[in-house]
């Protein structure tokens, strides 16, 4: 029942594959945007609940801020928009009229209106009537929102014209809690990729060249995708008093006198599901971490023979009603029984490719020996996929077979991320060699080409080094040996160690 | 501490005081929208909770569709066009370049795209690919989203060109199941409204005038304002098969045939933060009904002293924890304690304007009582506002004084809802005497104009006389008399029993 395309034979195609198979979402006919399906948005509502909990833990609280920003915003903020990919969706009339039997733009707008590709300006506008004094800072505030940036080559879940998202908008009075706030921000992210998505992440910093335009600094995770490549999962970025200054955010201080508040702002994505389908999905389709999956657990009845309906139907229900029960990471296990009109093993196949993380299956059979078969997503193609467990057992050990199931995805990942981390290039022909490779890594297979974490000399002909090669800065980690070296891109002294990687 | 313009002084300014004075929400310098803030959002965000649990319950599942839909959808589906309000947003351009010095649209799209104003086009155009038989029927979704109408004279909440809604839209083999569909999505409306709003509402149908373009019913929910005016507070439409034509949404039958199926939209929007001011705040500002309040108890500390400090917040935290231990509607309660560096009067002052339900003050003097200071907000301006309490039969009756207040909003806006419909004027000419009124009323004091409850006779020539009368059908109620009378418009036979009002 594999996929038309495995990681190995078509790694780009099995992407696709798995998303259809998943039924997680689609391309629409609205160019460059997608349709995201009931099992994709189901798992981006579970990461909302658990990013939202820790947003509001950490202490922001949700507004809305208009999907409209005026063009003179963008003027405003010159080297915002320098830098950011100006390819945006522009509104320009406000009415449709029937000319010709055709409907046609009309009532053009006196001002070109930019659907947002991310708030900064029009948020910092708002800050700006806010904040009168230091008593009114912090502001710390976040909004759950669509955005859109014109992409020439969409593709779903990680680059499509329209993303869903949420983004983080602080104000404080001195550099040292803004700063502080954007790596809390961080560290928020980072626990939620290893918790709730299993997915072990790198922490550190942009290089000077890949920082959001108008940041002082840049921070972000970093993910290893199962071909090797890197996948940007989170950014939090330290703005100082740039926006501030440009939308006039200020506050009179405790001494007195009139000052710019420093702002951050912090966002991840629905791309989320992008990398969370390519670090656990397989050739069989979608893995999902029982933390976000919509349903943890799927109870399929066999039923062949309509006398035995009552029978299966009755133990079913109690199966369901015993594990509804039981707690997972502090809250009821999320069990669906699969009633449809369809063939079991057709319905199990289903979640099977879906990933959901448990699929158990009731017969007549199990009804008498008070058993049922338990099927473990993660295990597929091993002796252990397949369990005849009692029905006691089970509902006992549903909690840890979840927690087992969320640790090996989250160990897999891990392992996959240590042990390609080539740290043995020590000269820039080295380098040259390892990233001319044709890769045709995939998670242990093939040729590979994943991270190098080597010296970077922070020179500007290493940039262009890096574009011949296709390959990017993914960050400068947290964890700095502090030791003096030769950049892997230019054989010149350098201190600073980085990630360097393709990526997506 | 009165608002500087009451119901009675000035109506529609009052209503724009209680949004600045409860900080819900503010004007944003994108042209018609707004900017909604943490309080309004917050009672938003627990309307989406409550509502979102009920729309799952009922078996449909959230999705995600485009925020842009093509022109030529609309080409397409002319009636719906022609009948919709044609200020929209439309996008033409997709970069942004700079032109001598300025940023100017560029990249012209070779079809212009409309923000959607609402998805029933686009949706369909994904139905029609989901479904190929009777056994992928009923499709049954809903998301939550954005949406743009190019509104002229906007105003908070009510009439905003952006605002936020969950539109649900589903698809069913039979007329009959279709129509169910949207009766009881209607019914979940109107038991939102009574049991998380404390708003009363008519549910009804639309008079043909009054329905959404293309449907073949439009039931609704109205609700009445306190200055006696309707709101439309959510609508449930039956599309038959109008939307399965346009798009070609067919199907193979049970009995071998291709038939086109029969679909429903429903939504409700931001607008019910609006009713809900319209409905329950008062001369001092907003009062949030219980169940969607982001908190319902606030305990405010009162230190005058520095070495009070330790004391008093050690008490107060007991009672946050006794407080957070009870539950109120399933849940547990929401309480907040506000430790902010401000005046303790002022904090008081500022949870009343907002309308959080109860807000306790704890000072030296009830720590030393064992007591608290308990204001309950729909209370005011009586002796009960304030009352001294015990600390343990505050916590054990915390959950009974939410639901007391919750009922006592109830009560209060059903009594004017069932006082104010007049059944007793028979003639056009008591009618126009009645609707020729300058309208003073709210809620039981001035000049009255609310709802007449009478005979219509669906006659061609009323719908003009409406016009002038500047009032209109709120909708045709359930319960109807079946007896004959006169139309109150034309004096004509009639049969239908409607509801006339002014409206939002």
């Amino acid at each position: 029942m594999t996929l038309k395309n495995t990681r190995a034979s078509n790694y780009p195609e099995w992407y696709q594959n798995v998303i259809t198979a998943a039924d997680m979402a689609e391309v629409s006919s609205s160019p460059g945007c997608m349709v995201i399906k009931p099992w994709g948005y189901g798992i981006w509502e579970r990461i909302q609940r658990v990013l939202d909990d820790k947003i509001k833990e950490t202490g922001h609280e949700n507004c809305y801020f208009p999907l409209f920003i005026p063009l003179s915003y963008f003027q405003k903020e010159a080297e915002h928009v320098e830098g950011f990919a100006k390819e945006m969706a522009i509104v320009t009339h406000s009415r449709l009229t029937m000319q010709d039997g055709k409907l046609t733009p009309d009532g053009k707008l006196e001002e070109p209106l930019i659907v947002r590709p991310t708030s900064e300006t029009i948020i910092a506008d708002s800050f700006s009537k806010w904040v009168k004094s230091y008593r009114d800072l912090p502001i710390m505030i976040n909004q759950w929102a669509n955005v859109v940036r014109w992409e020439m080559r969409p593709r779903i879940f990680l680059r499509t014209r329209e993303f869903l998202w949420q983004e983080g908008h602080t104000a404080h009075a001195s550099y040292e809690e803004a700063e502080q706030e954007a790596k809390t921000m961080l560290n928020v992210y980072s626990d939620v990729a290893r918790d709730a998505l299993a997915m072990p992440v790198i922490k550190g910093r942009k290089p000077e060249h890949e920082k959001f335009p108008g940041a002082v600094d840049t921070y972000c995770i970093e993910a290893m995708m199962q071909d090797g490549r890197a996948l940007q999962a989170g950014t939090s970025h330290f703005l100082g008093q740039n926006f501030a200054k440009s939308a006039d955010i200020k506050f009179l201080g405790k001494d007195g006198k009139q000052q710019y508040a420093y702002t951050t702002s912090w966002g991840v994505t629905t791309r989320l599901i992008g990398s969370l389908i390519m670090t656990h999905a397989d050739d069989e389709g979608m893995v999902v971490p029982p933390k976000i999956a919509p349903h943890q657990i799927v109870i399929v009845p066999i039923i062949k023979d309509k006398a035995q309906r009552e029978e299966v139907m009755s133990y079913v229900m109690r199966l369901y009603s015993a594990l509804s029960k039981q707690s997972y990471d502090g809250e009821k296990i999320r069990v669906k029984v699969d009633t449809r009109d369809k063939e079991s093993v057709d319905k199990m196949w289903e979640w099977t490719r879906k990933g959901a993380p448990i699929v158990c299956e009731v017969g007549p059979r199990d009804v008498k020996n008070n058993g049922l078969m338990v099927r473990t997503r993660n295990k597929i193609n091993t002796p252990e996929w397949k369990q005849v467990v009692q029905f006691d057992d089970f509902v006992s050990s549903a909690s840890k077979r979840l927690e087992d199931f969320h640790m090996d995805l989250y160990n897999a990942a891990n392992t996959r991320l240590q042990q390609n981390q080539r740290t043995d290039i020590t000269t820039a022909e080295e380098m040259q060699a390892y990233f001319a490779q044709q890769n045709s890594w995939v998670n242990g297979q093939g040729q590979k080409v994943a991270f190098v974490r080597g010296k970077w000399s922070e020179d500007p002909e290493s940039v262009d080094k890096m574009k011949e090669m296709k390959i990017s800065i993914r960050c400068i980690p947290e964890d700095q040996s502090q030791k003096e070296g030769n950049c892997l891109l230019t054989n010149k002294k350098a201190k600073l160690d980085v990630i360097y990687a393709r990526s997506y």
